[in-house]
């Protein structure tokens, strides 16, 4: 293994001590927790999300004003536990109330359940909205159901913008998951990610072969084949996508994601090939964002997420100026 | 080789395609060229930089309000010919002259310089800034001096704030000159990159091996060694650049600039050991930046850049709000 880092288990300590000590004027560390939370909360409903670590910028990268109140590292792809969780939810409450923005993971589910009944005790009112994005199989590796990826991340600055502009808990109980039922993503990978306290890759794939519907923790996907280009790739992520949707959305937006050791170069060819087939099938796209968001350490690979707006458009909440490190 | 990529031949052209597809609102392509340009031009200077792709989100992602006016892309790691820089001088001159800011490499000075010899004659005023912040090694691989990496984009963010707020021609060009020798840059690799054309890694290190000083496109550095931990890395780096300074800045700014490969956890805990290194050293530091800036493609590895504020703080500057794709 081939990693800059010290002691593999002090890994989350030094990450999480390297960005607030990186990023002051944006984000703080809430006193002996694995929380990172904005500077200056504001009058309005907090916003809490995280999980495992291992998927930066995911979350700390997105707590700041218009996003994220505070973000909950775990050990890395493994859940924070309940009293972090709590610690973010009392941190991040104003008297309006929090929700907690959770990927579908049983470890997550459970673990922020929990914390929600424990900030319950304190009279802190919480809802959850559970991200469950990822189609590309049923039930998984650490999962009962869809798997929550990188839409999560959409999930978090649409709500960051209705949460800044008023909304209440409750409408953004029910804006976030009208939002969960819109956003889909399917992710290929090219290597396996190698978790620092592991040391090897968490999977094996060929020099000349891919897997489809590939996990951000390395859960298996789909199927295994050859490599394929760009266009190829391309083509078979948005079929599968629109394929899932029930009736084909009359407008979308698209995030690009990166698995943290894929180069922007290809992330920005596959992008192009996305928007050709778009294009060719007259689906409009409002939005578009494509970088490294959700990673799995350092995989290579990437997902495409499409977002539904034949419903609502939320253009204008994705375009919203925010103060947040890797938005 | 594996890579996202259709035909190698046409990389470039697709990224691009991709780049502005993206981002419509940020930029556009000039027509029949490789220069990427950003929506409606101020009456100000204009800023021009670009260079071989392969350095991603360099330079096309800087782009933009408060940032460069145009970016041209040559081919993976090689210059933009003169006429393609010509045409982006063309498309961001407002009549008060433009600055090319160039990385030090020999065909990119002789290109540049001959798009200012093609700019005068069409009565458009030209100066040229050329960033040379690798101190790593004493003439390279394409290089006459030192080589021109990462700290470019500090140059990109500085002049282009001040572009914007009405510096003329002649200022910037006395500004950036000062600026890039108050800049200093050295790169560690553990693992070399792999042009798409060339279909194998530039180089070899092996499994527990790392070269210190190396370059964006693979030039060689200046030692071999296994692979350490973070902290003692940070120190090399650290130390290394003090050193170089004729006297120690009283006050800083940090670039930690990931290659390409490298997950943005190993850049925290690396930004967590160089700032306690500055810490110990007494350095206040004033401003950080964390993440992929001026990448090698796929290498995996990063650079430390400094920036001593000791005669002018840039903090103001470099955190003024700018509207491009990846700053």
């Amino acid at each position: 293994m081939k990693k800059i880092i010290n002691d593999p288990s002090m890994i989350v300590e030094e990450m999480l001590a390297g960005i607030v000590g990186s990023y002051p004027e944006l984000v703080h560390q809430v006193a002996d927790s694995r929380v990172i939370a904005k500077n200056n909360q504001k009058e309005q409903v907090g916003l809490v999300s995280g999980g495992g670590s291992g998927h930066e910028p995911a979350h700390a990268g997105f707590v700041g004003d218009g996003m994220l109140s505070a973000a909950v590292l775990g050990d890395v792809f493994t859940s924070p536990t309940p009293d972090q969780i709590l610690t973010a939810i009392q941190d991040s409450d104003q008297g309006q109330g929090v929700l907690l923005i959770v990927k579908n993971y049983t470890g997550d589910i459970l673990n922020f359940e929990m914390a929600k009944d424990m900030a319950e005790m304190e009279e802190i009112t919480t809802e959850i909205v559970v991200v469950d994005d990822d189609i590309a199989v049923e039930n998984s590796t650490y999962t009962a159901g869809k798997r929550g990826v990188a839409g999560t991340v959409l999930v978090h600055k649409i709500l960051g913008a209705a949460a800044r502009n008023g909304a209440s808990l409750s409408e953004l109980k029910t804006l976030g998951d009208a939002l969960v039922a819109s956003i889909k993503t399917i992710g290929v990978a090219l290597k396996a990610a190698t978790v620092p306290e592991v040391g090897k890759p968490g999977f094996d794939l060929a020099d000349d072969e891919i897997e489809y519907g590939v996990g951000i923790h390395g859960e298996p996907g789909y199927r295994r084949e050859k490599l394929k280009p760009s266009r190829e790739l391309a083509q078979e992520l948005v079929e599968k996508i629109l394929a899932d949707y029930e009736k084909t959305p009359e407008k979308v937006g698209v995030l690009i994601n990166g698995m943290g050791g894929t180069p922007q170069m290809e992330l920005f060819v596959f992008a192009n090939d996305v928007a050709k087939l778009l294009a060719e099938k007259d689906i409009p796209v409002s939005f578009h964002k494509v970088g490294n968001f959700m990673t799995s350490i350092d995989m290579q690979g990437l997902s495409l997420t499409l977002i539904d707006f034949s419903e609502t458009d939320h253009t204008d909440a994705l375009n919203e100026a925010v103060t947040t490190i890797a938005w």
